[in-house]
């Protein structure tokens, strides 16, 4: 690790992440009506949507009230009259297939240790049909409005939630967070509930809602990361994700523009059900491997560990290799350092579900992906080009 | 490196292939009229193969007689009348997406050490229109007619070639062997022409046929690899390809059965022309790579590393990490142990050409494609158990 790398890596180890509010996209970070965020790197123009994101979009388009039609909400998107962006441009991150709407509801996270790095993830649907799985039907829509017109706003006034004490609490009973969430879930909505009163329809939805801390936890991993990131000539990864056709990184030393990207493979794993065909990997989720949950911490997740079998192994001791430091906190390894990767290092695995490639069976299985060497490769180069143009340092604001 | 992979890469070490013999695929592995050979690993079914693999499918089986339109082709296939298998199952490397159907010509390369190794790869097409590349034409038919009508007859009474002097020389004047052959199919056309005569069609063929050493070096490859095939415990890569969906490998100890496959990405690198979308990895020239040249040997190759960019570089780093053993005439670390990428280390590279995904527009690009770590992890595994069941050493015919 050089000497840049490390500043970026103290800065992230010093954050402590809280999800302190909860708003709409369209309050929070003024998304106009007209533009839909979407997890990973930007798709080169709308023909290379991929069809889950393209659903998705649809579906989105259908609740908040802009077209009438399916076909009406995708030709939107095709023709451009609706930009697609990368969430993480936003400081968003959104699960798999799922896009953010300006009504959406979003949890805000932030960085109590005093960097100032916020991050927000739309809030998560529950099981059955959703959209962040790919499809869209009008289960999928009449989902979201329950989600953003009662989940959301009976939310707004819960309060602050520190986040890291059920992380490690969590990992302590077999969760990896990401791929398990199960333990971490049943923490946090415990303390929801009790805040809510305990009953009516909110509370019923989030007793049922078995995942519900997978998004907050990944808005928290996306805070831990911005509070290391715009150090110039640091290589730590600090945003991460798939489109369903390429995966692309950002480090901290791109001092938050561009991104590098290459073409993915589908996660690997068991099926649901009989085998389909994969969408390559999707999702800004991966953020938590990023940081050194998820895959890179399944040597605490006994069930899964043995669910993904072989490669799992090859996961955990790839993880060996590949972080950085260590959390004062969960005391475990965390941080990726891309010039690891680049110089003869293992690439780093990402746990993900696996969505049928063409955006009509929804979640199709389970399994690990893995970053393309080529954008580590990228990114460092990325990094160095910038650092011998001479940025400062970004200002660290806990100074 | 274990002691059977040791034992397996010793045997390796002694091949010297020579390319004997050039027969009909009906010949010489007894190909039957309903089965067509492709790269990679098996398709779980006939709706899986790729759009450039049944295009090729459907232009081997008009230039075969055994249709007269495109579609009854592509229908002979998809029903399954006409059966697709992996061309490594037969000994065979077949590049991109071409199939090797029984008419066509094969290299027949052996390894002059004595092992008893043998391989075989079709003719090198040319430049233009070709199958490899995926479409379908009557320009390609046509080509297939020429090759195996007169190229392939009159390679017959050549004699023997020795292809590992050519391969050291071209080295030495900055081929990779793979994605770069040029100096290295100047000396072999400069050899054939002279047995040739030096004119009439087929030597004005070899001389405008730019990569002509491609086709034999793979199956010299192949053959060099499956010298070191067979030997229980033993992880090294004898077999790797791609289908265009899936990446496959086979390991000396899993005894010549079964494959070890995942989910793969298009090679990432330089367009040819305006970008198109890419097929995930093809080729069974990935042997080339997992011997230790190609992607592995961009030292070798200034010109196209420049061409690669950064990724170049990540892949030169991996190939000193990963390759096992001096080679005692190339002068070059070769082999690739997967129990080091298992354990931490890089995932190999493979240097390719890149396909348009729809079958549409033939070669678009060309790249640095990866192997999925979680094939490494598969085929380990059933290295392992094959090897706890305790099969005996496949007998070394040298001895």
């Amino acid at each position: 690790m050089n000497d840049a790398t490390a500043r970026a890596v103290e800065r992230m180890l010093a954050a402590d992440p809280e999800w302190t509010e909860t708003g709409t996209a369209g309050e929070r970070i003024g998304l106009d009506r007209h533009t839909l965020l979407h997890a990973g790197p930007p798709f080169a123009d709308p023909a290379e949507i991929c069809p889950p994101i393209l659903n998705a979009a649809a579906a989105a388009l259908l609740f908040e009230g802009m077209a009438d039609g399916v076909e009406e909400a995708r030709a939107l998107v095709r023709s451009g009259a609706v930009t697609l962006r990368p969430a993480q441009d936003f400081g968003v991150v959104t699960p798999l297939a799922a896009v953010v709407s300006r009504s959406m509801w979003l949890h805000v996270v932030e960085d109590a240790g005093g960097s100032g790095a916020c991050a927000y993830s739309p809030l998560n649907e529950g099981g059955g049909p959703a959209l962040r799985f790919g499809i869209v039907s009008g289960a999928v829509v009449e989902r979201l409005r329950l989600l953003h017109g009662a989940v959301g706003p009976a939310l707004a006034g819960i309060g602050p939630v520190a986040l890291t004490g059920i992380a490690r609490e969590a990992m302590e009973q077999g969760d990896e967070l990401h791929g398990r969430v199960g333990v971490a879930s049943a923490l946090l909505t415990e303390t929801l509930v009790a805040r809510l009163g305990g009953t009516g329809a909110v509370c019923a939805f989030l007793k049922e809602a078995g995942q519900f801390f997978l998004n907050p936890w990944m808005a928290a991993c996306k805070a831990v990361l911005l509070a290391g990131d715009g150090v110039p000539g640091a290589a730590l990864v600090t945003a991460a994700g798939g489109n369903g056709v390429r995966f692309g990184l950002r480090l901290s030393g791109m001092m938050g523009e561009g991104w590098a990207s290459a073409p993915v493979a589908a996660p690997q794993g068991p099926d649901i059900g009989v085998s389909r065909p994969r969408l390559p990997a999707i999702g800004d989720s991966a953020v938590i491997d990023a940081l050194g949950f998820g895959a890179l911490a399944l040597d605490a997740a006994p069930l899964l560990r043995a669910e993904l079998g072989a490669a799992a192994e090859t996961a955990i001791a790839a993880a060996d290799r590949l972080l950085c430091a260590d959390h004062p906190v969960h005391g475990r390894r965390v941080g990726l350092d891309a010039r690891a990767v680049l110089l003869g290092g293992p690439v780093p695995p990402v746990c993900l579900a696996a969505l049928h490639a063409a955006g009509e069976d929804g979640i199709v299985g389970r399994g690990l992906a893995w970053h393309p060497p080529s954008c580590h490769a990228e990114a460092v180069a990325a990094v160095d080009a910038r650092s011998r143009a001479g940025f400062p340092d970004a200002p660290d604001r806990r100074a």
